[in-house]
């Protein structure tokens, strides 16, 4: 296989990436420097080589516990539950938030044999139970407003509660800048049943 | 900035890579193997490395002259001239097409100071003029359909002409699959014009 071949295969690895973006990601990499190319190369195996979850949150980390988890700003009596490291980004975009996070990596699938064992769950209840002088008052659950994400915030509600903490859900409704016209019916059920008084 | 920081901005040089597929690539490089993101940066070095333009047609290769120009199965007598190293590619898949090729690594565009100097067109002519025992009998001009791929056409029918060897230039109309309703009207106008009688 010509090495054009090898590297368009690789990218085509990539996930969203098609077999025509495959080869004009390859045809960039040719034109650019191999300087550039190296720059790219190197980030790809030091992200790949020296990232790994944190020890306290699951989180991806160069230095374990990372930072949120050692961030003695962050307020250590909230624990936010997403789904994948890469959920915590858009959360931190909003700058609404200044809690501890907890990252499940993955959701509960049955039907995939993904169960409570194969996700970072032991570790939550035991972060929760075990949390010493700065006690956890509220875990909020920010796993994706899916089928399978529902399932999973149920299932932790139930192995949470017993624990005394505060459990939430993030809110389902309209997305801010949405259209009535454009959205389904559930979503528009959930923002008529979850209507708040003004 | 963090090694996660450093890749995104990495991917996100690529082109028609914003930012958001660029930290679902990164997070796609932590999720597999340190195996894995070698092969992709080894894939991505050794290509940059190791591939240059062919001396004779410019188009990459990891063994110049490439593997085109070197095939004594190709027809000598025909070069496809073509405006990218990565215009080949789609022309080879048609399988309709059996000579030599000629990249011009871009088209002229006097605008951005992309004049016959800066394309690859002296070798093409030296090519025509100096084919020894196998000369070119027809130079097929396959540049883009825009007008600057039509403005280097044209300069190139110039300069070939007098050559004394047969110059074409890829038909245009409608694309095959095409819809009346959805096309232009100039490609319209070309397919009426160049209609042929069945």
């Amino acid at each position: 296989m010509s090495l054009i071949e090898r590297l368009a295969d690789e990218f085509a690895r990539l996930p969203g990436i098609g077999r025509k973006t495959a080869l004009r990601l390859t045809y960039h990499v040719l034109k650019i420097t191999p300087a550039d190319a190296g720059r790219l190369a190197g980030a790809i195996m030091a992200a790949a080589e020296q990232i790994r979850p944190c020890e306290v949150c699951g989180g991806y980390t160069e230095t374990s516990p990372c930072a949120f988890c050692l961030n003695p700003r962050r307020d250590r009596s909230m624990i936010c539950v997403v789904e994948e490291a890469s959920d915590i980004t858009p959360i931190e975009g909003t700058g609404y938030y200044h809690g501890l996070y907890h990252v499940l990596g993955g959701r509960l699938s049955p039907l995939d044999g993904i169960g409570p064992d194969e996700l970072n769950i032991p570790a939550l209840l035991r972060r929760v139970r075990e949390a010493g002088s700065s006690p956890v008052s509220e875990v909020v659950l920010a796993t994706n407003p899916s089928v399978e994400g529902e399932a999973t915030a149920l299932y932790l509600h139930r192995m949470l509660s017993p624990l005394g903490v505060r459990v939430s859900r993030i809110a389902r409704g309209l997305p801010v800048g949405g259209d009535l016209e454009y959205a389904d019916g559930v979503t528009i059920a959930e923002a008529l049943e979850h209507r708040r008084e003004l």
